[in-house]
């Protein structure tokens, strides 16, 4: 998967550097490249934002330096263009499952107060990660890339990781627990240690629905309950 | 504002020291160090993760390196100590409010499969981004922790640049322009250019109000709209 980013802050991307994704970069397996929209404002002195029409405070960046970057980047990349920002649908696990299917994406990170409304008509698509101001679309395209990313074959390390998890099949994940059995007088849950398979998935599968109905009673809603996880919460 | 972080990846926080956060850093506003849980392990290879009692994919990690190092940080951070993970609460502008008013906070970021659930009787509060997975809580902490330093005074250049924008009141943000006044053929609206700052206000007013109608009916639904909010959409 090939991934370009238009930011006024593209060393904020080497975050994919380290971890998982970086270990997939290094494989090959995905490309990320952040442009620097500053390098295509026709601006003298290399500035990219200026006041607003009709006052307020705050800068807006111009129309000019995205859209030529926009236009460079899509020499080489077909992909559809992704703004960051406030007034995007809420990005969730459906919209990263249809987006990891693409292999080509551009993403476009406001900064300041935003970005000239007369941008937007080149944009497929605008993306928020929730009801709460960032100093800049950069601190949200990192969580929805990665996110993206991890859904991409091959970068986690083995598929099933990906099966059991939150969100997946709409309900939250169960305990987790380790090495050692007992940690500072708590120990471990003795279903987990029983080596019987079948208990243990019926354990999980309950703890599962029951911390999603107390956590996240709009979720629990949503699932459709199979005859056994209604048997196994009645209990 | 104080803040400490436990990660796996404390490199990956680097990224604030760009932008209007790095700032706020260069000039003593705030501190924000990320501790590397690993440090921590007493295990002789280093290793922080361990397989998952009664099987499955994906790595663990362990209680002893997480409450070890926080214990060490608590030596001198009291804050709220909040987990980034996917059965938490959803981060929004109103708990960023709440957050900001804090002087320390430590953030406990997850990495792999999680974290062995006895580790959450040191949390004080769980909180997740939004409904979709991410390779580490490192990804949701950078969002999180930006949200709440840019509420702080002094982070942004001047306390305005917060007064009109998305989420404050409720409502989505009102379209943005700067120069030029055409670009490819796109006029900016002639209401901006009228120096008419009452008409500017009400125009504004009624765009906001309209994207979020449009975008966000459910934000729409909760807005307390004004006598002149109703007059400006009966028009």
């Amino acid at each position: 998967m090939k991934i370009n980013i238009l930011t006024l802050f593209p060393e904020m991307f080497d975050i994919f550097n380290h971890s998982i994704i970086g270990k997939a970069k290094d494989k090959g397996l995905l490309s990320i490249e952040a442009i620097n929209i500053r390098d295509y404002t026709k601006n003298k002195h290399k500035k990219v934002d200026d006041y607003p029409y009709g006052g307020g405070a705050g800068m807006v960046i111009a129309p000019q330096p995205i859209v030529d970057s926009l236009k460079a980047v899509k020499q080489h990349n077909k992909g559809k263009v992704i703004f960051l920002g406030p007034r995007g649908k809420t990005f969730n696990h459906s919209i990263g499952k249809e987006l990891a299917k693409e292999e080509e994406l551009i993403f476009i990170c406001g900064h300041y107060e935003g970005i000239d409304e007369r941008v937007y008509k080149y944009i497929d698509m605008e993306i928020s990660i929730g009801d709460f101001i960032l100093t800049g679309g950069e601190m949200a395209a990192i969580p929805v890339i990665d996110s993206i990313l991890r859904l991409r074959e091959g970068v986690l390390g083995k598929q099933e990781s990906f099966m059991d998890e939150s969100f997946s099949d709409g309900a939250l994940e169960y305990p987790q627990y380790t090495r050692p059995e007992e940690f500072e007088g708590d120990k471990v849950p003795e279903v987990l240690l029983s080596g019987h398979h079948e208990n243990i998935r019926k354990w999980r599968r309950l703890k599962s629905l029951e911390i999603t109905r107390e956590r996240r009673p709009d979720l629990f809603e949503k699932l459709e309950l199979s005859k056994e996880d209604k048997k196994l919460l009645k209990k």
